[in-house]
């Protein structure tokens, strides 16, 4: 690391933060890395840690850094990664716990006679309908995910009245409809985006796409729900934290 | 469905499972959909449960059905789906659960020092050397999947003399270094496959790949191990079965 200079009119602290965003921007500290303790750092720099601690806190400020109680100070990812991989949360639900702020545009909501497949791996008979609700989410950068659900009608009759801008899926299923939803299998695969997820989500036709394909089962076993969602990579990337035993 | 002959010179059992067959391969009954229990799906084809089991155990023999003790018969999916976004378990641990036949081929099994942003999530000092492992996973049907791993040489050293035509990488981390593998991060993104990506993949350059990057860390909370995996999409799809609670 370059040294600190104590006779420069900029600030030690201010020196030391503009070396740490050095570091992060061009890619010497990557997302995801853990910086060395605090005692560690401050004695490597050769300053105080109270010095340390207010370069850090600048960083932090700017969304560079983020504390993880227990755990140390961390390069924070510049893309929005959601656990969806690990647990059977909704997007909805880990962009709240997250902070991210989104939008939701609701782009149909009605009751459909779903495609055979569908209907099949939802358990309908001949002619059941099904609530059919596309929705595009965006954050601050742009469109970030394209989601199309398939919800049985018959477990959830009037599903096509509520506002799904406000509402989360699995929030009315759960709250509204006291259902327990029990488990899901997701697939995940890339996918070249079709005119359709492209113009969606600001993509070029036929670029790679992250595209999650999932079946969600009540408690008592019954399909309830079908999902095909569709990914900007570059927006939001999908993260699992995982554990070996 | 389409009424049994009973005057056919077609066996029952053989009729019926033809017509299973075409439920299938027309997407009628698509991956993972699971069949009506059986004494429901005899009585709505009009058979005996015997000929109906003959009927299934055709379709199983066949890889196009399986059986799960408790849950019921389901269609096989087509692709081979780890579950490697649920466990941390290895694509080579997977594929021997799943009695998937695999061959690995060894690019690469030697020491480097590592780019920077690998040197800084394997927490390594400047200098530190890693096993730098490029494998090329095959099926039957092709390469299905490139890795490549970063391994601190320090926490294992004499690696790069390990046969990993043979062995899985976190085996032998356990298993002749005795070390605990704790738990790790991986994301999950859509990207374009790069020249070498796609020709080692038999892809065209610029298709879609699945992508996952992943650092995995000790029970004592180093950093061991940082990997880039690319995976075929249309023969590997990473699955997960996702509790709610």
């Amino acid at each position: 690391m370059s040294t600190i200079d104590r006779d420069a009119p900029v600030a030690i602290h201010a020196q030391l933060s503009d070396r740490f965003r050095r570091n992060i921007t061009q890619g010497e500290w990557p997302p995801h890395y853990r910086l060395k303790s605090e005692p560690e750092l401050a004695r490597e720099c050769g300053v105080s840690r109270g010095t340390l601690r207010r370069a850090l806190h600048t960083l932090i400020a700017e969304g560079l850094l983020r504390q993880v109680r227990g755990r140390g100070t961390f390069v924070t990812s510049t893309v929005i990664e959601p656990a969806i991989a690990q647990k059977l949360s909704t997007l909805t639900e880990d962009f709240a716990r997250a902070g991210v702020v989104t939008e939701t545009e609701v782009l149909a909501c009605e009751l459909i006679a779903p495609l055979k497949p569908v209907a099949a791996l939802l358990d309908l008979a001949p002619g059941a309908q099904v609530l059919r609700l596309a929705r595009l989410r965006r954050t601050e950068q742009g469109p970030v995910a394209l989601l199309h659900n398939y919800v049985r009608a018959d477990i959830a009759p009037g599903i096509e009245q509520r506002d799904f801008v406000t509402l989360s899926l699995f929030g009315v299923l759960e709250d509204e409809y006291a259902l327990r939803i029990g488990n899901a299998r997701r697939t995940f695969s890339a996918e070249p985006a079709s005119g359709e997820i492209a113009a969606a989500l600001g993509l070029e036709p036929g670029a790679p796409v992250q595209y999650l394909q999932q079946v969600t089962y009540l408690a008592d076993d019954r399909p309830v729900e079908y999902s095909d969602v569709w990914i900007h990579s570059g927006r939001l990337r999908v993260t699992s934290l995982l554990s070996r035993r």
